[in-house]
């Protein structure tokens, strides 16, 4: 597998804010490794505690991503394997906000109230990479609290089926916003190819984000990141999927979160089902006891849970290699360009 | 207003399968009446008990709507008005299925089980316009019921905001498949524009449909459909409205149930305040007493809940006309076209 | 049948709060009537719009029913037939509130927010009952509109199953606060029996109530009530169903909303294929096409949906009386009894 | 304070299948040490993979609890403090089922559908404490796995408030049937106190759980368990809180599960706020980056979440100790008895 390094950093107006209906802006190859930007959820734009995002923001124009990239070869019923070498913040700061009627304990436009929203306040974290932590700054007192730095990507997709186009706000079977903190550095997600190219695109950098995004936001960042690509031919997937070197993991994004939760679920039981062999209900049952159900989002446009269970449990009933190693494979390429750089 | 009647008649690949996305088939200007075709939710491929949509129809591409048309002057934050003259089914038959993991008896790719689906059954209906009924046959007995016949139209919307292109089965912001039976020959839509021209379609008639479309499926027929169309320049919508002679209706669409509920009541409350100048609390009032909720669907990606009120109640309070009259304007429009025919 | 007239008329501490876990008031027999007064969800306390109920009631000792009734004979596995022969408003007002933290257009204690509450307000209603009126007025303005008077009770119930005793505010399979306005003077209710004697009770009366209750609060009134009792022996009742002379309808209360709506619909299919003898798929899909399904709460600690039915699209199809014909039994004894006062 | 230790071993017909609605069957007071037998959730029935539980369980009495305990001096308005000095597995083996109608990746009672039931299965776990292991087996394969024994107690609660009582199996603001596997030993939960002597009660032992609980029974074992007992006077506790030597965790128990997650990040907020003195959106924004979210289960007639925070980003804000420092002095408490053991 020849392998290329392309570096790819946007203009201003280069941004994606949906899924679907963009050309691409870069054709790469199964094997290449790519260097990209990504803007903050706020376009960068939100730089102090007084940059209210609803006054320097233009809604609906949130959430810019990176992208989207053509893959050649990829065709539907193929998955597209992206695993995430490198994630790095890009500036010493990172910003978060609440948003009037976004976020979990406020009332929304569908969970709507009559009440009024809550007050929108912006907080700014100093980023000590050295030091790998952020510093939280309470904003009505002179508080401070360390928190360790964990960068993430909130969004990562692929063009949506059925001609579709979605905000890259939203979560769904295609990926886009699922805003889990699963997804970091060393994983691989495995994205269902629905368009000739797969046109995937990545944004929303989180240098920590708490499970369920509560607020609406996490500590949003800049990020130099990093990613392997390769393509599983003639292979479907569902429902995005992420491999750690430890865990499987199975995404569901739908409301009300059950529904997320049962998605994800059914995933994982059918997919360690066929890597092992078990029996349906012998597979739901090891599930059961040994999975983890770690919380993505409850604050997005679906919700997003994941199913996550050990490798190991799965090895121990003769699974075999999910996707036949890709992961293995990406992740020896991404440890042989970190030490080479 | 000049009044042009245009008659449209899709071909085999002129119909769409989004919101977004899709050309204009044709201008029509304020003031215009269109008689167009539109072909049933199944394309009409599914014409007798043995043809199982799972084998006859090309899953995603269900749910065909006639448009999109584009609505000359039609700017984002205007409101388009839709009133429907007649809705005449055009066979003497009408179809409905169970299918696999789709309906609200039964588990779905979103409320995700393990166990089996329900057969898949089709049940072809007896459609007799002159006696104003449809007639059921049971499919494992001989019994059969005469249901009335109340035509009615499923999907109708305009391209989304932000940019999305969303396939013609979701209901949202936009319109789309609504799928209430509120939307029948004397009501008018009114929708909020998001692009220029709005992109107006419409399509998935039903000869009638029970409350919630329990099994995923109404008596679904092709239609003969006339619609007046204007446009109110300046005034956004928020949600899709519907306006009868007697009453003002509000929709919803989101998941969970109570949301679709929350979006409806809302806007019908605020609406009401805005028409007659009541506070708000008062306006919450009076419709919690004098509304009615009547369901949409509970079986599309996103539920439909629809609140109702008599105008008769708001006119007590002084209320203005909705939308300064439209719905009276075209009205007159629609039944000075019926009988000039 | 041997018929009693019960007369009862609770005194200040004689209304029960819960559902289980209290002695029965009162013995009745199959085939009796009891002729019963019952206290509004305030205990009559609110008498004026300076009366907050965060003032003037002291929760959780709210929605007082009266009962519970002990009826001899019944046991487990029976089902209680309850009509509803009259339903009359005790006073010439009603009283009504927004409640902090209660209702579809608030966060609540379940839907838990930082907002700010709403504003508590207490809204008094006019009763005439000669005129079949009651009379709305604004609170912020002189408007007052006239609205039909159609009393109802929000509240009947049994002891639940399983030992359990739960809050009268609350409706699930045993019955309790399920605030349709479906349950009107002319309908029977069926309640599936958990404990010998049934331990039924009744409150909550309503001058009118919009679908959904929206604001968590109806026009709220004593009232003097009319029932008739039967027994059903050895035919079980899984959720709430209701007969009126023209429909049968199914109860089903839960949370999300769309559980409400389908237990309703499914008991309702399997009803109806019980008395036609339809295929159930046969009758899903008749339910699919003539049902409808009246909202009923959608603000309680369940939400209740109804699902509905015509008679005579079941009698096309050969249905048997339902419970071989309580209703008529029942409505003749109640027309009986109202013709001869 | 002085500190007995009680012993207590239920005989056959002492179990409570209700929390409330039962007499007490001990009384002990704050600064006692409690040794109990729990049975596990089949009472103890299920025994091999032939005991399926529809023919050996008499249900609704499933899920017995050891109490009710009363605590001398408990009155409403007080906080219970629960700490869980040892839970061991009372035999070598433990069991777990499919149930018909229950569990996540099924349609159940509630979430209703007209598919047939998955097929009800037993499987046996052995049970090796010396290793520390439960050992999972295939049931259509001869595949095994050992998991890490992790105990913990699926229920736990206090009589509710309003006179309810309340199947053990369902979770709500009064504790019950929450199954979160972070109320293993080490922890102390509060529990809010609605009726004099709090009459608390203890069972469910699981062996270990998956998060989420999805096929709706863990590894069910009866238990030898040990709690240390104490009162905090005068102050409320509104729903189940949970501390471990690192973490405070509030838990929330609703339908749907975004409303569990709202109660139980609601809860977090608040009472990081007062601990700390932190401005209500400043302890909203640290526990949003800072806070976890693991889900209790997704299969009770109220589905359970957890808010968790490490209690180190609290004190680097000057937070007090949770209630003065209860956990402390219970811990030490129980790490003397099982000491002087």
């Amino acid at each position: 597998m020849a392998s290329d390094l392309i570096e790819y950093r946007p203009g201003a107006g280069d941004y994606a804010y949906t899924f679907g209906g963009r050309p691409a802006v870069r054709h790469v190859r199964p094997g290449d490794l790519i260097s990209m930007y990504t803007e903050d959820c706020f376009g960068g734009v939100v730089r102090s505690t007084d940059d209210l995002p609803s006054r320097v923001c233009n809604f609906p124009f949130l959430n810019p991503v990176t992208g989207p990239f053509h893959v050649d070869g990829a065709e539907p019923g193929d998955t597209l394997a992206l695993h995430f070498v490198e994630i790095a913040p890009a500036r010493d700061w990172a910003v978060t906000t609440t948003l009037p009627h976004f976020g979990a304990l406020t009332s929304t436009h569908t969970t709507a109230t009559l009440q009024e929203p809550l007050e929108e306040r912006v907080w700014k974290y100093d980023v000590d990479a050295a030091a790998g932590v952020v510093r939280y700054h309470a904003s009505r007192s002179g508080h401070t609290v360390e928190l360790p730095l964990s960068p993430m990507h909130g969004t990562v997709g692929v063009a949506p089926a059925a001609g579709e186009a979605r905000m890259t706000i939203t979560p769904d079977a295609h990926g886009g916003n699922m805003d889990t903190p699963e997804l970091r550095a060393g994983v691989t997600v495995y994205l269902g190819v629905n368009v000739d190219g797969a046109l995937f695109a990545i944004g929303d950098g989180h240098c920590r984000q708490g499970e369920g995004e509560v607020t609406g936001a996490a500590v949003e960042a800049a990020m130099n990141t990093v990613v392997a690509v390769d393509l599983i031919k003639g292979v479907g997937t569902p429902w995005p999927r992420l491999e750690s070197d430890d865990a499987l993991l199975s995404t569901g994004s739908a409301r009300p979160l059950e529904d997320a939760f049962r998605i994800s679920q059914h995933d994982l039981v059918t997919w360690s089902a066929g890597l092992t062999g078990l029996d349906t209900l012998d597979a739901y049952q090891l599930i059961a006891q040994a999975g983890q159900a770690p919380v993505g989002n409850v604050v997005d446009t679906n919700y997003t849970m994941v199913a996550k269970v050990a490798k190991k449990y799965l090895t121990a009933v003769g699974a075999a290699a999910a996707y036949d190693g890709v992961h293995e494979r990406l992740r020896a390429l991404g440890r042989q360009y970190l030490s080479s750089r």
